[in-house]
């Protein structure tokens, strides 16, 4: 019998996500706020170059079943939708960040409303637009119960979509939230002239950041080097498609960030991820110094050239 | 006192990292096989943009002393110079492979000519034009003696060029070698049109196989996460100037590899390491699929779709 699989929220994710587990042969109920399927070629505006088969039912309407329901909202939305995803279906947080007010990781604040369900993150090197095409792609599925995660890889990957079961919700989270800010890092480097020997080194220190993050949170290291680490980190980092990486650059060229986001009409999420990122790092006692250097810079507290100074005459340590 | 440092090998590689030691105020003996400085600009051709300081003496003669000697000839050349290279100097292997006549990596070389010498080895994302020109870079330097690696970290570091010690050398190399495979490897996915997605966890997942390998060979799987694993690779399959990736590229839209070699004036060198790493692997019963899919493409035994096939139908397994 097909799997009902419900996905709440129609952005480009939500649409690509519902595309993909249509192919697993499941019934796909994906929720939009407003927007439902153009009558003559069955496709969503954000994601209008693939038609959606009849097994995907779009509605306004939350779904009231299903055998498992990913949750595609922007994170800082998700405290309003969650009252209305009701039912005993395990939750995916497939949304990335921490919340501003409260500090929280998605899993968190699922386990706030619904400490009774069970809860996954989903997590990889993902642009929706490629995963919408059905090109190979591979990501995580992160429950803190092995098995459950293992159950989810297995159910849900197709011969394009390979999931990995992973057992460290933490770093996968980690690993989500802070690529947006290491993307406008990335992309600062690059805007300053510092090379592409700086890029690299940037990413590569951020892994080692966010390890010792993971650590802090009672998450493992070697997550981050993982696909939600490491694999997502160079997608952002160096696709040519991100928000926050082009954000860095025009920073590092010297622009003002009020300047650029007034020119801008989308979201770099790294702006108000970088500051709530390093107040939970703090709480948990963790160094993280290029996400430090990343708020300050936002902040128009330090200029690149002495984020550079400072991150370069740190005590020289191990690595 | 100034330090004296010996480079041996005038290639870019060798003429950036002399031009690194001399900021560190060390006297430079650089030992380049034919080519000497041109005597209006105090260049040399393979890095004619950047004037040599008085502190860098080039010779075609060999260093008779120094207090630490940097190897920067092609691996594949290094067992023909060692004999040359005398004294008593630390030797710090800067060139990158396995030696395809012994499957050895470099510092297994200089443990077979030099037991009684120390041993090190410097590598990370650094492309030699952006160290010449002083770009901020950061490296390790690794040896099985931490103590040993802290103390080169210590002396060799300036603000711009940022030294990690590390005591796996065995991780170390494994990154260095397998990069060039992985950039084929990422060509290979974006000259066939897989996507960015394919690419990044082609990366990724390749962390994964030389975090085992490393094991294999008693090394440390989270070396592999660092600047000489994530980092190197990082800078070699999306940068701009690699050659292997080029060639991947090539393959991947469908090339024949003996028709892209011949109309090539430079080496790639992950054609030739691709066979000869798979093979130490196999000699550790190490699983390397990438690595093996690579080797199988580059023989014209399997094509690009095949390998994709095989590659994303492999059992699905906890990351």
């Amino acid at each position: 019998m097909s799997m009902n699989v419900a996905v709440i929220g129609a952005g480009a994710w939500g649409i690509a996500l519902s595309l993909q587990m249509a192919r697993t042969g499941a019934n796909v109920y994906l929720w939009s706020r407003k927007e439902l399927p153009n009558p003559t070629n069955r496709t969503l505006s954000r994601l209008d170059c693939v038609p959606l088969p009849e097994t995907i039912t779009v509605s306004n309407q939350f779904p009231t079943q299903a055998d498992i329901t990913f949750l595609t909202v922007p994170l800082q939305h998700m405290r309003s939708i969650l009252p209305h995803v009701s039912g005993n279906s395990p939750l995916i947080a497939c949304c990335k960040g921490v919340e501003t007010t409260s500090l929280k990781f998605p899993l968190e604040i699922l386990e706030e409303f619904y400490p009774q369900r069970e809860h996954g993150a989903l997590s990889g090197p993902n642009f929706a637009h490629e995963v919408a095409k059905g090109y190979p792609t591979a990501s995580v599925i992160a429950s803190k119960h092995p098995e459950l995660a293992q159950e989810w890889a297995n159910k849900l990957s197709t011969s394009t979509f390979r999931l990995y079961a992973n057992h460290d919700p933490i770093g996968v989270e980690i690993g989500g939230a802070a690529k947006n800010v290491f993307a406008i890092a990335a992309g600062l480097a690059m805007g300053a002239g510092l090379g592409e020997n700086a890029r690299a080194s940037i990413i590569t220190r951020g892994i080692a950041e966010l390890s010792r993050l993971s650590i802090g949170l009672g998450g493992e290291p070697m997550t981050l080097s993982g696909l939600a680490g490491v694999g997502d980190m160079i997608l952002t980092c160096t696709g040519q498609g991100s928000r926050n990486y082009s954000l860095g650059v025009e920073l590092g060229q010297g622009k003002k960030l009020q300047e650029i986001l007034a020119q801008r009409t989308t979201v770099a999420e790294g702006v108000t991820t970088a500051p709530a990122l390093l107040k939970r790092a703090k709480q948990h006692h963790v160094n993280t110094p290029i996400i430090e250097a990343v708020t300050h810079i936002l902040n128009e507290e330090i200029t690149v050239q002495t984020a550079q100074n400072i991150l370069m005459s740190r005590p020289l340590g191990n690595e």
